[in-house]
């Protein structure tokens, strides 16, 4: 990372570490502030002036432990993506990461965050001011202020990337992605990373997510199919638009509707479209995991059918994909479009399938492969994600309308079985 | 377009049509030049001179008429995105176009190619000189001066795209996407579209197709499944290594193998990445088109079990979806990460299936979507695809291997038909 203090790199740094711990790579944030607060964790303004000498050899100290620490988790760790999150604001630091990291066979991207929008700075100081543990205990107008003397100090010395350093593959991400220049972009992956980036924005707004209201085939404990919604379902499908009026929408938030291409998605969507006008987008990458062979059986007749396959399933849901079917894994993959597209959204609200949401929820909470594909999502239940600057708030709001169970704990083979005692 | 004679602006222009069409968006170039040549088509350098009056206006009337045509298709053949190829060289006439669409409804993406590498630009020039209508019969040596001429005459008046233009969407693309600036953008369509535009490149390559070889379903006529290859597949696997090399690989080029996930492509395979040690990949976007319900039947079985659904696929396949299963429109989505890192690559050789190559082909040949799902594709065949400055040059070299055929015409259920006569 490149730039001043406040200008979103932390931000940036966890989303991207987020989107490639959920795409399957492993990826890891070293940030330089954690190790310097290790011998200075209350340092003022002053300790960052370039002309403090001691000031400046404690901070030289601190990204050398980071980036000896990175590279040797690349070494020891196998890591792929190490993202260095530092101002890194002058060419000869900028220098010295890149032979440095050349030297160990690393390549580097730059991604230089510039920001001269007085209002989105003045909104990161405050972050800052109220959550820093530099100003843990201190009086808020008092840490802002500290605060502006530190970035005063960042900028005497600051330098932008530019055309003495064209030969660095590099990003630079001005006013939050309203301009992106992109240098020298080589691979696969740099060039994903660079698209996901020039993608996000830090406009506030929601994203619902809701299963489909309970189908026909919920009722006999089948997966898969293309039911249509029971009656029980189709009256969660009419109490939708009030509990999502309960769950808070900002005032004159335009919310856009996202359903999958199968009936019991549409179905359960249909009144909300009607009643609000919202637009409405069918995907089909939002289609529920192909469970192949599996499809409309019930889970004790694939036990009984196919007993090794069941096993396998439970030993590694993520990796298991059914016969002739798909996997979590597979279902992540085709579901990069959808979060690309979530992230250059606003207020969207997403009506799908068990498995599909249950991989969407990983993306925004950071949830483990291991853990994703046994998470509880029952029916008729609203859920609102808020994203923050250190993460995202998750809300539920369950309908008061019946349904059966469709979770199924590891090892057994229930057709409705009830969830453990303690979840909403 | 914005940009002087020779960046590519006609090259780029075909290739974002192509692209867009293959998405299913209704795309159409109005190219300037082309309006010009009806009145002047031989004009020398000093046409383009701007103190030429004359010139000028005879090359504004062109204008003029290009985007006259342009709103005409926007509205009467609902087109959604129309491409100005053109110099549009001058903050003037941008913002003419500007006023001029946004008067109409229309919204304004600038793609600048801007490129001071004299190599490619003379690649460009000798390019034009013996292509261009504008210099048919003459000289080349001639034609070459002229051109350099008009070149220079173009750059008396050139304004790139710069902090002026900021409320303008646009992306530059410099030294054929080395560096990219990317402006304002806002929505989806010119999100993929940009994302398509900055993983161009023009290094000189090849992409080989080939289907697996014939498996043991292929012998009995069923459709889908993840059968082994027959003992005639299994030869022209063994057989491929030396069929690639008969088609002519250039020297020191490195090449990678892209397989689907599934085992009749990846046997096939198997040969090749042994004996070359090439690179090699799985996708499960390159997996066939899922058949749903039909998957392991025969083509008799479905006409005889979902006769509707039969006749419907002959209707209309590119649309048709088999139940629980594909159409080609949906393959192509999910094949579009794939044509995304194919344009980013060199030479890759594809070892797929017979509808997903249908869809790659599709692409790079400019395909209507009513031909693309007939297009025969015999087993043992290898396709050379190679793409040029105004089109793809195709090679097919036959292994020697005899299979069943695969193909079936419209209106008919034959296991195992002929291909019509003249096919190579």
């Amino acid at each position: 990372m490149v730039g001043l203090p406040a200008r979103g790199k932390s931000l940036i740094s966890g989303k991207a570490m987020r989107y490639l711990a959920w795409v399957g790579i492993p990826a890891r944030v070293f940030n330089v502030g954690t190790y310097r607060r290790q011998d200075t964790p209350h340092p003022n303004a002053a300790f960052f002036d370039p002309a403090n000498k001691e000031g400046e050899k404690a901070r030289r100290a601190a990204a050398e432990a980071a980036v000896s620490d990175m590279l040797r988790w690349f070494k020891e760790k196998n890591g792929t993506v190490a993202i260095l999150d530092a101002t890194n604001s002058t060419k000869a630091r900028r220098r010295w990461i890149y032979e440095t990291c050349k030297n160990a066979g690393i390549d580097t991207l730059f991604v230089e965050s510039v920001c001269d929008n007085e209002e989105i700075i003045m909104h990161n100081i405050l972050e800052v001011k109220t959550t820093s543990p530099d100003y843990v205990g201190l009086d808020p107008e008092v840490a802002a202020q500290d605060f502006r003397n530190r970035i005063r100090n960042y900028e005497k010395v600051y330098e932008t990337i530019d055309e003495d350093e064209k030969q660095y593959t590099y990003v630079k991400l001005i006013n939050v992605s309203s301009t992106v220049i992109i240098n020298q972009i080589k691979d696969y992956l740099s060039s994903r990373l660079v698209y996901y980036l020039q993608n996000l924005h830090i406009k506030p707004r929601s994203i619902w997510l809701s299963r489909h209201g309970e189908s026909e085939f919920n009722l006999t404990g089948k997966i898969g199919g293309d039911s249509n919604l029971s009656p029980r379902g189709e009256a969660y499908a009419r109490a939708l638009p009030a509990l999502l009026k309960q769950s808070g929408i900002p005032k004159n938030a335009k919310i856009t509707i996202w359903t999958s291409t199968l009936k019991r998605t549409i179905q359960t969507a249909r009144h909300l479209a009607a009643e609000t006008g919202y637009e409405k987008l069918e995907w089909k990458a939002l289609d529920e995991l192909d469970s192949g062979v599996c499809d409309s059986l019930t889970y004790e007749q694939i036990a009984e059918r196919y007993p090794e396959d069941f096993a396998a399933r439970d030993e590694d849901k993520y990796n298991y994909r059914y016969r002739g079917g798909e996997s979590y894994r597979d279902v992540v993959i085709r579901l990069e479009p959808i979060i690309m597209e979530l992230e250059r959204s606003e207020n969207v609200i997403i009506v799908t399938h068990q498995a599909v949401l249950r991989c969407i929820y990983a993306y925004f909470l950071n949830l483990p492969q291991d853990q994703s594909p046994w998470m509880q999502v029952p029916l008729h239940t609203l859920m609102k994600l808020t994203p923050r600057a250190y993460g995202t708030e998750e809300q539920r709001y369950k309908a008061n309308i019946p349904a059966v169970s469709t979770w199924r704990a590891k090892g057994t083979s229930a057709k409705h079985q009830e969830y453990p005692a303690g979840l909403k």
